[in-house]
C-alpha cells in the first residue's frame, strides 16, 4: 500500500506528538530528578477512600458503574459540578455541562464543534501544548499573543480581531496559567470580554488550577462576567483529585455544550462511569474543599521553598514569576539562549524541566523560557535539583 | 450572540443525536421489557473480582493507576492485548496497536486521522450507528451497500470503488454484525481485501462480537488474511467484560497506529490507567477465556429461546437472522412498514426494540427492519416480551 498518496487529512500528519511526553519518557527511565511533571502530588491523592468507595460499590451494586453511561455523564457529578460551577461564577442561566474525559476532552471537542479547516484561534504565548495541538488537529490557524505578568496582552488580540475575520475564539488559561503561572487581572478579564462581544467570538476559558490558590485574593472567572454567552467554561478533577481518573467537564450556551454532547457521543460514548462515580462519592462523603486547601498549602509552601533556592542558586540573567497557585513557575533566560541545549546539560547531571518551545505555536523556534512544576518533587530534591540547574544556567548568564 | 453566523461546522451542525441512546432515555423511565440493549449481561461482570483488584491496587500502589499514563496504552495490557489480538491473526509483523477508550474511540480517531470533507466511506445497511455518525462528524460522505446472509454484497462494494475516486475505507463488522447478527463468509472476507487492494483502500474491521460464538465453526478474521497492510483492525473488552469501563483497542500498519496515537493524545491524553489495570489484572488473574466460554453459552441459550418464541409468536410475514454469536438478532417485516411506528405500538405494551431507521445513512427514511438484543434480559421477560411483541406484529403482517 506505498503508493496510496494521501493517507492522513493535512491537518492530522502535521502534527507532532507532544514534547513534554516525549520528555516524560525519557525521564521515566533515568534516576532523574523532575520539575517537568504537571500533576498533583501523588501521595496527596485519596487513594485510601477510593479503594473503599470502589470496594463498596463493586460489591454491592456494580451494574451501574459498569454498564454503557448516558453521553451527559453521571447525573449526581454533573449536578455537584454544576453546583461547584455555579459558586465560581462560571454556570448561569440558560448554560449547560457535559462530564468529559479529562478537561483536554473538553478542549478537543469544544474545537471540533467550532472549528472548520481555515478558521483562526487567538493562544497565549506562551500557552498549553496539548491544547494547541488539538486546534491544529482540525486545520485551525494559530495567532498568538504575548502573556504578561497580568494575562495576556489585550492590544494584540485587538489587532488580530481587526486583521483576521476568521477567528472563532480566544483560548486562555487565565488563572495560574500553563506554563507562567500569571494570573490575568479583573481589568483585562472585563476587556477582553469586552472585545469577545464586539467581534462575536468566543472565548475559551481553561480553568484547570483556579482552586489551587495559596496566596493573594481569589480573581472571578471571566464566565462571571459574561452576560451574553461569550465564554466557554472548561474544568477538570485532574489536578485537585487525579489526573489518571480522566474526569473533567465543559459547561457554557446550552446549543454549544448539546453539539459537544452528540460529537462526544461518537467520540467515546460517555466518560467511564466508575471514574465518576470515585469522584462524586469522594466529593459527597470527604471533605473535598478541606482535601483542596490542603493540597494548595503544600503547594505554597513547595512554591515558596523553590524560590527560596532559586534566588540563591539561579543567576541574577535568570527571571522567573511568582505564582500564587497552581503548579508551576516560568523562567527566562537571557535572549538567544535555547532552553532545549540547557536541558540537555540539564538531563546530563539527571534535573529535567519543560524547555519553552514546547509552549509555542512554533514548536520548531529556540526559546529562551522553561517551565518548573514545584508540586511533585520532594522539598529535599527541590534543594538539590535547584542548586543543580543553578549552576547549569550559570553557563549560560 | 445571536447573530453569529456560523458557530458550528458544517459536518457537526448536521448530526443528529443517537437515535438509540434517546430510546435508552425513554426506556429508563418506564418499566420495560427491553429488547434495545447493546451490552453483555451485567450479572455476568466479573464485579467481584474487580473489587478485589482495585482494592489492591488502590491501597498498596495507587499512584501508577492514578497519574498521567502513556498515551499508547498501560504497557501489561498492550502487550496482553497485543497476543489476544495475534491469535486471532488480526496482529502482524510491522503492527502497531494503541489502547482506546472503547472501541468508539477506536472507530472515531481511525475517521479523524483518515477522513477530510467530502472523502467517501463504504459503510454496511444496516450498520452501527455511532460509526456511521463519526464518518459524519468529519464530513464523509457515507455509500451503503446490501448485508447479506453471509456478508456484505462485494459487488455493490466494486461498483462504489469505480464509481467513487472519494473513498478512503470500508467500513464493516464481519462478525455476528451489529444489527444483523449474520457473518461474512471467508470468500467475501477474501473478496473484499482484493477489492481493497485493487483499489488500494483501508478495510476498518470492526471485531467486538467476534469472540462470543455460541455455535458453528470460527471463521478467521479479514485482518488474517492481509498481506499488504490494507486492513486497520478495532476490538474491544466492552462485549466481554464491562462497556462502562471503556477500554479498547485499534491496531494495524505502524505509521497508521501512530497518527492515531497522537490524535489521541490530543482527544483524552490516555485512557483511564485504573479501567486498563482492572482488565489487565482480570485477564491475568483469573480464567477470562472461560469466562467467554461462559458468556457464550449463556447467550446461546437466550438466542435459541428467542428464536423458539418468535418462531411461536411473530406473524409468519416477519423474516429472522439466526445468529451463531454476539448478540442481536435482526428482524425484517413487510414492506412498506416503519419499524419506528412498530415501536410506538410495542412500547405502549411496555416492550422496546430498535428500529431500522438508526442503522441507517438515511435515519429520516422509514425502515422495516427492527434489532432484538437477547444478551441482557431474562429467560422469562424474553418468553413475556416475544408473546407481547408478537401480537404488536400482528397487526402489521
Amino acid at each position: 500500500m506505498e503508493n496510496m498518496e494521501k493517507v492522513f487529512t493535512p491537518a492530522v500528519a502535521g502534527m507532532q506528538a507532544s514534547a513534554i511526553r516525549e520528555i516524560f519518557k525519557l525521564i521515566d527511565k533515568q534516576d532523574v530528578i523532575s520539575f517537568a511533571a504537571g500533576i498533583p502530588a501523588p501521595e496527596l491523592f485519596p487513594a485510601k477512600e477510593w479503594a473503599k468507595i470502589t470496594s463498596d460499590i463493586l460489591n454491592n451494586a456494580p451494574a451501574g458503574a459498569l454498564i454503557y453511561g448516558v453521553t451527559e455523564g453521571y447525573a449526581p457529578l454533573r449536578e455537584v459540578t454544576k453546583e461547584r460551577t455555579r459558586r465560581l461564577g462560571a454556570f448561569g442561566d440558560g448554560d449547560e455541562l457535559v462530564m468529559t474525559t479529562g478537561a483536554q476532552q473538553a478542549i478537543d471537542l469544544t474545537a471540533k464543534v467550532l472549528l472548520e479547516v481555515g478558521d483562526g484561534v487567538i493562544v497565549e504565548k506562551p500557552s498549553f501544548i496539548g491544547s494547541l495541538n488539538s486546534f491544529r488537529s482540525y486545520g485551525a490557524e494559530l495567532y498568538d499573543v504575548d502573556v504578561e505578568d497580568d494575562g495576556l496582552n489585550v492590544e494584540q488580540v485587538e489587532a488580530l480581531l481587526k486583521e483576521h475575520g476568521n477567528i472563532k475564539f480566544i483560548y486562555t488559561i487565565p488563572t495560574f496559567q500553563n506554563p507562567s503561572g500569571t494570573t490575568m487581572s479583573v481589568e483585562k478579564r472585563k476587556a477582553l470580554l469586552d472585545l469577545a462581544k464586539k467581534y462575536n467570538v468566543f472565548i475559551l476559558e481553561d480553568n484547570p488550577y483556579g482552586e489551587l490558590r495559596f496566596a493573594g485574593e481569589a480573581v472571578p472567572t471571566i464566565k462571571s462576567f459574561d452576560d451574553d454567552n461569550h465564554v466557554i467554561y472548561a474544568g477538570t478533577y485532574s489536578k485537585t483529585l487525579a489526573p489518571g481518573l480522566r474526569v473533567g467537564f465543559v459547561s457554557g450556551r446550552k446549543d454549544v455544550v448539546d453539539r459537544i454532547v452528540v460529537v462526544k457521543q461518537v467520540n467515546d460514548v460517555h466518560t467511564p462511569v466508575l471514574n465518576q462515580m470515585m469522584v462524586h462519592e469522594y466529593i459527597k462523603n470527604y471533605d473535598y474543599d478541606g482535601h483542596i486547601a490542603a493540597c494548595s498549602q503544600e503547594y505554597g509552601k513547595k512554591c515558596a521553598l523553590m524560590i527560596e533556592e532559586m534566588e540563591k542558586h539561579f543567576p541574577s540573567s535568570v527571571k522567573f514569576t511568582r505564582p500564587e497557585g497552581g503548579l508551576f513557575i516560568l523562567c527566562t533566560m537571557p535572549e538567544g539562549v535555547d532552553a532545549k541545549e540547557v536541558l540537555g546539560d540539564a538531563i546530563a547531571q539527571n534535573v529535567a524541566f519543560v524547555p519553552g518551545n514546547t509552549f509555542m505555536t512554533d514548536i520548531d523556534a529556540p526559546s529562551n523560557i522553561f517551565r518548573l512544576n514545584f508540586s511533585v518533587t520532594t522539598e529535599e530534591s527541590i534543594k538539590k535539583g535547584i542548586k543543580i540547574l543553578g549552576d547549569v544556567l550559570k553557563k549560560y548568564a
